[in-house]
């Protein structure tokens, strides 16, 4: 992996064979990023993704099998367990372009990563929701609709 | 609705059973920001998508049925009537990971929404064009290839 | 193609007729952005995607046909051979809001195409790496997992 850092911007590099999630993880416990949010594209294989099912309150998970291209990674950065974790949605596309997408478990790089991250200076944590079922994010202000 | 705002960047949590659209737009309307780049991720219902017909000039709307992760939304803020509007394009999965996505008319969280907004201090805003048939966005500069 | 700059964001929108990776490749080069994150939406025509075969170290290449709805463009703007090189995937949505995706090569606006780039003061460029057989993203700093 390498990165290049300018104030709150982060140029990153997941080289081949590296675990995606494992490595921006260990990237932002290093460095101290509690808060941020990251995107970027890539070509990757060993692909975990899934959809959350509501009512059972479980994700249901599947294996993307092959190489395939990363054309959509969208995620945040926030505190659980006082620890930065990583939240991502992606989208992928197969060799006939097709594509399949969920929430990101892990993947690994299979050719190039190129990633984004903007580091976001606050406090967001995440607590157990019971309703949703899951850790949500909880910040500092409350926006009510008039 | 929760927020937390560092200078030019929102981290904004929409809660389960608000509506996406409304609620950003509420959100830039209250806090005057009236360009801006928003993206995000999710679990969504009650979701109504749409493609644009370029030669009939209307948008075909589809609804999007049951709970379906959002797995990308893309989008952006300009003055539209002297108004904040939201302009934003989604990509959707379903329980088999497979992906649908277009123009957002209107979504409702189902389980979490979480959104970066990053304010443009800029006056951007939206303009019928007859030949496109849309409100499209007029900025200050114009860029041409030699 | 206008665009609008405020220090070190850029909204663009490129025009209909006008080719996207062209526009913002010519658009980096004229005003000197080195490095960069680009995304945005809109609804193009004449599309060229592709996948990249890692075992033959060759694209995989499909035209798109019609009109389609781009509900994600993702990329950054890296030097290579000490020119600005934008490097893009996209998700596209037809009017049954399916969707197909990939690398881009090129598209033409059909309607709108609205942007959002964050120019990077650093100075990563692209050099073959014989390994994966592409010009890989090198920057500034390694970092190690332990």
């Amino acid at each position: 992996m390498q990165y290049e850092r300018v104030e709150q911007d982060y140029f990153i590099y997941i080289e081949k064979n590296e675990k995606v999630m494992h490595s921006l993880t260990q990237f932002c416990i290093d460095n101290k990023i509690q808060n941020g949010k990251v995107s970027g594209i890539g070509a990757v294989k060993e692909t975990e993704i899934g959809a959350y099912d509501t009512l059972e309150k479980i994700y249901i998970r599947k294996e993307a099998p092959g190489v395939l291209e990363l054309i959509s990674f969208e995620g945040n950065i926030t505190l659980k367990d006082s620890q930065p974790f990583v939240h991502a949605h992606v989208v992928l596309s197969n060799h006939d372009m097709n594509t399949l997408g969920g929430h990101l478990f892990e993947t690994t790089v299979a050719a190039v990563g190129e990633f984004f991250l903007r580091k976001f200076e606050g406090k967001a944590f995440r607590k157990l929701n019971e309703d949703v079922g899951l850790p949500c994010i909880c910040l500092d202000n409350k926006f009510s609709m008039q």
